[in-house]
């Protein structure tokens, strides 16, 4: 944490959040959802999914959007397939409805996938496939986002930033997760430059000419590029697909329109798929997931880092501290509550 | 098609390739579906995939390890889980055998999986993914292979260099697919490098002491790396418990053991995810699947390049003139061939 920083009680970050969150106008059960994926992003360090998105999150609600009463409908679509209609609400209200669905019927049919649809969605996916690796299941998340990201060969925008997120269960561990944008950069991160003044790479953005760019704010109005060139760009097509036409809700592109310039955050669908080791493997699973043991050994031993390693040690040192929260930002959320409930 | 390239007919081609399989020993099931695969990527003009590897298969089928006359058996494993067991065959037998119970789970399902275990697999993915795009459903397939590439920070081999593949049908028009190693290059085109005397780019590869090299000859000794940093290489550990333990599969480094220094094409297993755009939707196919066509516009309007582009075009181009094939690679096979014979 940093140095203007204070630990907060759990209850205290959780008690501020939520009443925030209602005061806005979400139910109970909305502020509850919306809150523990805050706080679990704040007390992993993960700052911009964390305390911080409580601003965006009253600014969505005032833009009127979203329904801050809305009540997801769990749809048994097919066996291996549950729909979420998460009817304009956030999605983890969706997600949660819909998770002992996904879990049943994965551990029946060895493989199964959840399609939240008409959500708005602004959490990291790294909670969703940790809480079902956490259940002893394999799980896949995607999700578009507006779009900003202009394919490879190209200069125009064409994709959303479209997260990535893959879990799987550890014995006696915290999961192998890892969660990660198919573009270069995150926006957040083009943002943060541009307030700070400070020029971004080459390699994150084209300007308006479609011409490389360390001008953050000629990238915010150009085109952000995705990671790992034509490999990450095909990998974004593919999110925008399954995440999207798979399962009738809006790509990027739509998503944006839809938005109809709010700024908001983006309104769409995501796609998360289980996959359940003992229905492959039938006996053997406590061996076979002994031997997928070695291959995070043959990362860690050579002093390489596993995905989330950084994050587990936040929330490890973090359990005993409190939440850290910036004193600035802490001052601020007090005052939107004031001013909320003025 | 280079300047010293001929043209075989199409019939010319698979007998010369249906031979020198049978001449090495395989059945003729597997020297059908092995030819089929040979011959798609060399229409398609992925001459690394194309005739060029009968003579790795050859070598293969020497150096005794895969066992020529396996017969591929299939375990209706869960629901949503079909499991072929290739007996230490070539996995395309596999693959031809699974297929339909795949395609039908999917479609009773919503999603399912096929799970090909103790397979060679030397083919690429995309005739796969395509194949089952074809059938009007959705495809993911990843694999494993040898223990060649670090991990991002890290300087010694853990991943194999671990495609991915995924195939989406279009209607009226052949599947959006693509196929990449999560690894930065192919092994072979560093192999490529070397025998011309080329130096290789910064980024591929890492020296035996973990420094970056563009010497094509340190590198085979050294370390590949994965594309796009820490994100491929999150990708590549991914597939490599996907494509492993999840389905009691060797992962890549296993599989190097396994091979006792032979150099033979890898010998491990496969996953390949397939879901259904009907099963998803219920009715309004058509409508998706056409509002999908518009992100393949936003990509083809700017002049960029769908996955699978090139590759389609030289197949249509090649469907009226013939099979393409170096002089003197044919001059080669037909040599094995009669060596074969002998």
């Amino acid at each position: 944490m940093s140095s203007n920083s204070i630990y907060l009680t759990r209850e205290a970050a959780q008690t501020l959040s939520t009443e925030i969150l209602l005061a806005a106008g979400l139910t109970p059960d909305h502020a509850r959802t919306v809150t523990g994926s805050i706080l679990a992003a704040q007390q992993d360090e993960c700052y911009s999914h964390g305390l911080y998105r409580l601003l965006g999150c009253v600014q969505t609600i005032k833009a009127g959007k979203i329904d801050p009463n809305a009540v997801p409908v769990v749809d048994d679509a097919a066996p291996g397939i549950v729909r979420v209609d998460a009817n304009y609400g956030y999605s983890l209200l969706a997600f949660e409805t819909g998770l002992p669905k996904l879990v049943s019927k994965t551990r029946q049919q060895g493989i199964a996938a959840m399609a939240i649809t008409r959500c708005y969605h602004f959490s990291a996916l790294w909670p969703e496939v940790e809480a079902i690796a956490e259940t002893g299941l394999v799980a896949l998340a995607f999700t578009p986002s507006h779009s900003w990201v202009a394919p490879a060969g190209g200069t125009k925008p064409a994709f959303g930033t479209n997260p990535l997120a893959f879990g799987w269960p550890r014995p006696e561990r915290r999961p192998f997760v890892f969660d990660f944008a198919t573009s270069a950069s995150a926006r957040g991160e083009i943002e943060l430059h541009r307030r700070a003044g400070k020029p971004i790479p080459i390699g994150w953005a084209l300007d308006s000419e479609g011409r490389d760019t360390t001008d953050p704010t000629e990238a915010l109005q150009g085109a952000m590029l995705t990671f790992g060139g034509h490999k990450g760009s095909a990998l974004s097509a593919m999110i925008e697909l399954l995440a999207g036409p798979l399962i009738g809700d809006m790509m990027s592109a739509e998503s944006m329109v839809f938005d109809e310039g709010a700024g908001v955050t983006p309104c769409h669908g995501e796609l998360i798929i289980a996959l359940d080791p003992h229905s492959f493997l039938g006996g053997g699973v406590a061996e076979n997931l002994q031997r997928a043991e070695s291959l995070f050994h043959s990362i860690t031993d050579q002093g390489a880092r596993l995905p989330s390693q950084r994050r587990y040690e936040a929330r490890d040192r973090n359990e005993a501290l409190g939440i850290p929260v910036q004193a600035e930002l802490l001052a601020e959320l007090e005052r939107v509550l004031a001013e909320l409930r003025r």
